[in-house]
């Protein structure tokens, strides 16, 4: 017996060992979501636990310390971070406009998507609101990045450097914001979206001139759609109206105070208001109405973003269905598999939408809308 | 000069020194507040900050150490925990019924209104959601109290003993749930509410026979309204139905198929069907248009809650409007005042509700509601 056949079992020379990143790659899962199932941490999709426990058996993987660590690590919590008019604005507001809530609509569902796909990988939310007219909102982020394992920030919370700084500590995605070298951006091709909207009312119907009413004026998905509309309008050779006589701050009130303002001054009304976003449109064609002018055999008047109750107004809705819940839910995953150590392989993800052709573009006459009807044709 | 004299200087008799608890009583706020002014730690409301300004000036107060102990302590989180279904079965009901993520509106809605009013004192929410069909979401809801400085628990989180539990180590208000000796419950009215509405049905239109469509089974709102709806029936001596046969579970889909099983049963259909909310009254609607029922002509059928779409369907949705945001405000507010170390004068609150009349229980013809037009007639 030599030596060195004693030593062989001792000092056998050193294999790429198995960790938890080769189950997850066999599995196809995260390695967040290996980790929580080799630990029984918190209940994981009964397909993935299935998944990973059948990858550990086929690659024959003893699971080591590694794994505890990396669940142990998490705080299972992700900040999400958006801009809310203080409630002392919102109950002014609410005077005028009965329905002004509903504005914050789209948020709330953002908020759901993520929430619901949180609440899949056994995560909870942090929401924290910034009002909209704060300025440097950047401290109260950065106290998030103490709490939680990743942050989910709406449009305009922070500028793209103080992005870039906050991705330096801790995973980031953006949400219909823009996207940096050290975050994701989730949005919905407002583009596409947009532009097909306005080809439809310049094009399909032969309507002579077009104005964009926007939101935000800051709002990366306001300049892209407003973008749009000004483009086919050239394209087309119509006259095109924006600027600040039509800003209607993505709210039915700014709407109407737009349509205000321009019958009171004496300004002719376009034959088609392209909206910056349901709400608005609703606002719009509210105080058309109560002028005197009829939506929309005067004026076509169309939204974005397809809210529930945009099919069952009167006239319904011409607007943009975007995947609003979907939009959040994606956040939530790709935050995840930032998390989870993984290269996003992406700095942009843009979801398709769709128009949906109702009443209030002239497409079909007016019909009490039945309960719960299909609304995309 | 005697000893006496000498030592008076040094040793004069305690009088009781002047602390924050002073200083909130004076300005009305709570001591949290009084904390936060001080040490200019987040941004409190101007009208707060100049009321505890002037009450430290008129009792001439010198801060110490325990504002800022107060302050420092606070994490300025309180968790909201709520139960949702998950992701899964959600999609496979969104399948049969389109407008189905509307059920969780109500939930929505309540958390809009407790992050608004936590907003305004600089406190973030911690949301967790519990599977519906989660048995034991104590051990959940335990992490979460040393996440934060408080608990709001929506109903059937809990039973009231797992939440006596819990309000030993941390103050918890219950959102429409049981009012407990160690918490506080926010609720709508929902007695006076259902029974005025039942009156209505049965003593303004004359009907002669009810059905209360149940919402789940443990909710105290649902078990509360359907006794309503029975004693009105009774009081009129008319027939009234319920049980497993009229579990609508909260939900359109639940509703539809109600009615579905109802019809191929054979079984007779009752004048009025009063529904536990109006998400499922839409299911209902949508199940009898279906089947060749008119309503409110066949059947009347009304809702409770007056989600922002039941004054846009067809028939526009005779309901109970409840104040949701305010209920999920003033859960955040009761909470913050438990935190500030205040003991609640009541064990629970009750917010009033109004019935609106509008056509699916008859009472007026059906014309296409104007957006935005005035709800409450």
């Amino acid at each position: 017996m030599t030596d060195e056949e004693i030593h062989l079992p001792h000092v056998r020379k050193p294999v790429p060992s198995l960790t938890i990143y080769d189950v997850a790659r066999t599995a196809g899962v995260s390695i967040a979501s290996v980790s929580r199932v080799l630990n029984g941490h918190s209940t994981p999709r009964p397909e993935t636990r299935d998944r990973v426990l059948r990858a550990v058996q086929e690659l024959g993987f003893v699971p080591d310390g590694a794994a505890r660590a990396l669940s142990s690590r998490l705080k299972e919590v992700v900040s999400v971070v958006f801009r809310r008019p203080r409630a002392e604005t919102q109950a002014a507001d609410a005077e005028e406009f009965d329905d002004e809530a509903d504005s914050l609509f789209f948020m709330d569902v953002l908020n759901r998507g993520i929430e619901v796909a949180a609440q899949l990988e056994g995560f909870d939310l942090l929401l924290s609101s910034v009002d909209v007219h704060e300025h440097s909102p950047g401290g109260k982020v950065a106290k998030l990045a103490g709490k939680s394992d990743g942050i989910i920030l709406h449009d305009r919370v922070l500028t793209p450097n103080g992005v870039i700084r906050l991705a330096d500590r801790i995973p980031v995605v953006t949400l219909a914001g823009t996207p940096t070298r050290a975050s994701v951006n989730i949005v919905g091709d407002n583009v596409a979206g947009m532009r097909d909207l306005a080809k439809h009312v310049l094009g399909d119907h032969g309507y002579d001139s077009i104005a964009y009413l926007s939101g935000h004026g800051d709002s990366p998905d306001n300049l892209i759609r407003g973008k749009a509309v000004r483009e086919v309008a050239e394209e087309f050779g119509l006259p095109f109206e924006d600027g600040p006589n039509w800003s209607g701050e993505y709210s039915a009130a700014g709407g109407a105070r737009v349509i205000r303002r321009l019958i009171e001054e004496g300004r002719p009304i376009p034959r088609v208001i392209c909206c910056a976003n349901d709400q608005s449109a609703l606002g719009v064609i509210n105080e058309l109405h109560r002028r005197g002018y009829r939506v929309p055999d005067d004026v076509a008047v169309t939204g974005f973003d397809d809210i529930s109750v945009a099919r069952h107004v009167s006239p319904s809705l011409t607007t943009v269905r975007q995947p609003i819940e979907r939009l959040g839910a994606l956040a939530f995953e790709t935050l995840y598999t930032m998390i989870s150590g993984e290269r996003p392989a992406e700095r942009q993800i843009v979801l398709p939408v769709q128009v949906v052709q109702r009443s209030s573009c002239g497409c079909r006459p007016e019909t009490a809308p039945a309960v719960g009807a299909p609304s995309v044709r």
